[in-house]
């Protein structure tokens, strides 16, 4: 048996290793990429997929170094993921060589990035290549992270200010029961939910990470699959990512680092379906698609504004040394009073610049703003 | 008590309601959206979120008319959603009503999409625009769907030929004990896994979904996140979705059918921080990396190369009334063998522009080829 996992502690060997099913000594609830353990297990039924699989981490090790730092010992700061979560191959070596399965929860590489709106920018002479964060060929040089949820179930508890044994009986009830263990483990302290994990993009030398000197730009963007990915002019999302992009180089090209984050919480954590059947109610509406019924939309069909738990998406800045932003390229309010709950200050906050906003998207943003969004058109 | 589900009846309502938990009545396991059930239960156990909501679904219903199709009646051809999933407010309208908690699992809408790379196409003189299919603003006229997962538990193991029970066991040991009633309730035939959906993004007229006469272009697209939103250039995924949107324009604008789906199956499935294990594995290995290195990689880390289960992916096909594609954009194998399996026809297949193939895309490419991917320039 493992003694039990110290949450907070000095290093990952310290807190102890994270262990999942189907380890006889695991200390968790859930297994790790929770999304795709269906496809794992149909995998493993159809024969494809070796129930004993020892993966191998030989050079999979993180491409670049981050941390640690001092906010990974505050069992309060980080809740939501593993910080050691990629160095598990190097803290654990030894368990693993002896046959433990034992998994890192976040992955670390290098890539580049070409986005044809920033080739147009670098043409229109908005930005320009530097030949190492802006490439001359218009491709953008970053490192990149991918993290997988690992909930520590007190500390999350504790951020929504609410009971431990109320959120896990919540978990259960309204999952259709899904991890009964949930509530009858409740020695078991960590909980890996299917949900969808984050990724980061650092734009810059990532070895400014958590030094105070360093000028940090940072977005954190939340998954809208229809406008990131396909385009759709109802809303604002991939603009304000690619503008946030922008941003990131600048900030990196002036000698300072740029971090991007992308958090899997589509239509506001409520799904696309909810999110399409909302937009059918605003275009239908008799008093048309107007910003006063925005939100009354989406409560009615919904049954509440945003499900995206604001307060848990600080971790991954604390996770990278962030203390204080120097350019924070959002306009939402829930995110900003998130930051300054964690203890993170913000120096600017940058909007959308208008020309980005298509005519159809002029009803989401009206109606963010007057309700409470930043903007310095106010 | 419901009567048993006739999965593949003629309609919804010989089939039955999919009632979803937390209903006494419920005829399934799991519950809508499961992705965002964590959320949800957060939301209930914060009290932003009655759990006793009832959805308001006036105007949400399907901007645009899809089904029934013959496929739709056929228990085989459709096992991963309901075929019936964007009607079931006006199907159950009665039982809705009288109170029953019943939820669409599909919600169809309309849109525009403003893609930087279209618009880009339109000014090379690669596409025109029309007015219609693609306005003169460049933006693209299209009909968005967006489809959760409701499992036919016998179909989906008869699908990947498998032992229904066998299955059910393996979905329960390889999640960590998710849902142990798909064990202990197998007069539970349906299961809402919490695995993401699928989006479809239809070109041109969807009044000629199931007419035999209207030339289909297609492509089927499972997500990449790095590249379809990144641009990341290790892959061809982004320019080819992209490539895939330009042939869906030019068929529609040729009075066909274009359709696009894109499928949340991340990194083949694997999930991103598998992914990015694999890309360090392939910069590092003593060889360099090399397009004959490229599966084994994967299989080192992951136990499998792909575990995207392609069998299934024809359902959203059978679903709009295709039975033979005139131009299928993809070079896939796995994805025309599964097609084929499902007895639709392909006419034409069309590979990516070799132009279009970034230089650090070339390992990837080169090493599917080599695997059986279809290429002209074999």
């Amino acid at each position: 048996m493992n003694a039990p996992i110290q949450w907070g502690a000095a290093t990952a060997w310290s807190r102890g290793p994270i262990v999942t099913s189907p380890a006889p000594d695991r200390n968790t609830i859930g297994v790790p990429a929770g999304t795709y353990a269906t496809y794992r297990a149909l995998a493993v039924a159809t024969g494809d997929l070796s129930p004993n699989h020892r993966p191998d981490y030989q050079d999979t090790q993180p491409a670049v170094s981050i941390g640690p730092f001092p906010q990974w010992r505050d069992k309060a700061k980080i809740v939501t993921f593993d910080p050691w979560g990629h160095r598990t191959a190097q803290d654990f070596r030894v368990d693993i060589a002896a046959g433990r399965n034992l998994r890192p929860s976040i992955a670390i590489t290098t890539g580049h990035l070409a986005i044809a709106e920033i080739a147009q920018a670098v043409q229109q002479g908005a930005l320009r290549s530097d030949g190492k964060v802006l490439l001359e060929n218009n491709e953008i040089c970053v490192t990149k992270i991918a993290i997988e949820p690992v909930w520590y179930l007190p500390g999350i508890a504790a951020r929504l200010k609410v009971d431990e044994g109320a959120m896990r009986q919540a978990l259960v009830d309204h999952s259709g029961g899904m991890y009964p263990e949930l509530m009858t483990r409740p020695d078991l302290k960590l909980f890996l939910p299917p949900i969808g994990g984050s990724s980061v993009y650092i734009f810059g030398d990532p070895a400014l990470l958590g030094q105070s000197h360093a000028r940090v730009t940072a977005r954190v963007h939340d998954e809208c699959n229809g406008s990131d990915v396909f385009g759709s002019d109802i809303c604002t999302c991939r603009p304000y990512l690619i503008h946030g992009i922008e941003e990131c180089i600048r900030g990196a090209q002036a000698g300072g680092l740029g971090i991007v984050v992308y958090n899997r919480k589509e239509g506001r954590a409520l799904g696309e379906v909810m999110k399409l059947l909302v937009y059918n109610a605003r275009k239908r509406a008799n008093a048309g698609d107007v910003p006063a019924a925005y939100f009354q939309h989406t409560c009615a069909v919904a049954g509440v504004e945003d499900m995206r738990l604001q307060a848990l998406f600080p971790d991954v800045l604390h996770w990278l040394g962030v203390r204080r932003i120097w350019k924070w390229v959002s306009m939402s309010n829930l995110k900003s009073a998130a930051l300054l709950a964690a203890g993170i200050t913000i120096d600017t906050q940058i909007e959308i610049p208008a020309e980005r906003i298509s005519i159809n998207a002029q009803v989401e943003i009206t109606a963010k703003i007057a309700s409470g969004y930043f903007s310095g058109r106010l």
